[in-house]
């Protein structure tokens, strides 16, 4: 089995996240996220997911309730650009997975303005050496607009504050999407 | 302590390196890698290390004599694109770190053409999920032609063959070293 971008942020957030934190899954999705978040941080931690579609939520739901993780986790039917409304804590780490649904309706999908407002709103209250992982998708139906424009906000962090470390499968075609690492340093 | 290109290199190499297996450090320095690669794969394995300059093998065997692992190691004075002359078995790892000598004559270092040579010899006796791990540095003495070089090479391989990484610090100033991770699949 080859390594992919999903492994890359699986493996960044195993090494990051710990037993009692809070995180956020941005990007419900079909709950990959917010279950494996919610294996990590145990019934002492918590965890956020926002999705603005209700497929995602009843996914998620039976997800964690298949896996007896129901608890501890709150599922939030809004955009991740929203996430001040409902998170007035300090959390450890955030998951954003860009992109449509998958097995979805490939017309809703996250889009440049609100992933970064998001992606900022998580900055905001990230622990120092908390992390945020961004899997950032391009061509094909997602296009270039939301990657050119995540690449260009994390390219201007203060390198004082934020290390941002970008990986791409370099030798792949078909423009495979690419993993972004933030670490909160002050 | 902020994470670094070395940081990338070394866990990525204590991912894939296991007690037993054979390592090369093909750009051996003060010893650093050398120590670390004999470290991992201990009293049953073996690393290979090369080095142009004398200075770099003298440091070299002080380290390893210091840390009583003067032993299951091979110090060659000679430049990497020869390992072919040294090695004639399969290995599981291979580890550069191009430029020049630390704390030496930065009029001597590491060149594309040759560098390039060295990855092609080491993949060749790279074991089936084998790793090589290059640390590439660029601006300032080093400039970027062996950087455009190396990314050139690697962006080549057969992705069928090879899965390549590239990792990039994207908001840190002044030309910070690339780290490239290349795994061997078939």
């Amino acid at each position: 089995m080859k390594i992919n971008t999903t492994t890359l942020a699986k493996n960044f957030i195993k090494e990051n996240l710990k037993e009692g934190d809070i995180a956020i899954d941005a990007t419900m999705g079909r709950g990959n996220d917010t279950l494996f978040l919610r294996e990590i941080v145990g019934d002492n931690g918590f965890v956020y997911a926002f999705d603005i579609q209700e497929e995602a939520l009843e996914a998620t739901k039976n997800r964690l309730i298949e896996n007896n993780l129901y608890n501890n986790v709150e599922l939030i039917l809004d955009g991740h650009q929203n996430i001040d409304k409902y998170i007035n804590k300090q959390i450890d780490c955030a998951v954003f997975n860009f992109g449509y649904l998958p097995r979805g309706n490939h017309n809703i999908s996250t889009k440049a303005n609100t992933s970064i407002i998001a992606i900022e709103k998580c900055l905001k209250i990230l622990k120092v050496k908390g992390v945020i992982s961004l899997c950032v998708y391009q061509g094909g139906d997602t296009g270039f607009e939301e990657k050119d424009a995540i690449l260009d906000f994390v390219k201007n962090l203060d390198y004082n504050k934020y290390t941002v470390i970008v990986s791409e499968f370099f030798n792949r075609p078909n423009y495979p999407p690419i993993h972004i690492k933030i670490i909160k340093e002050i």
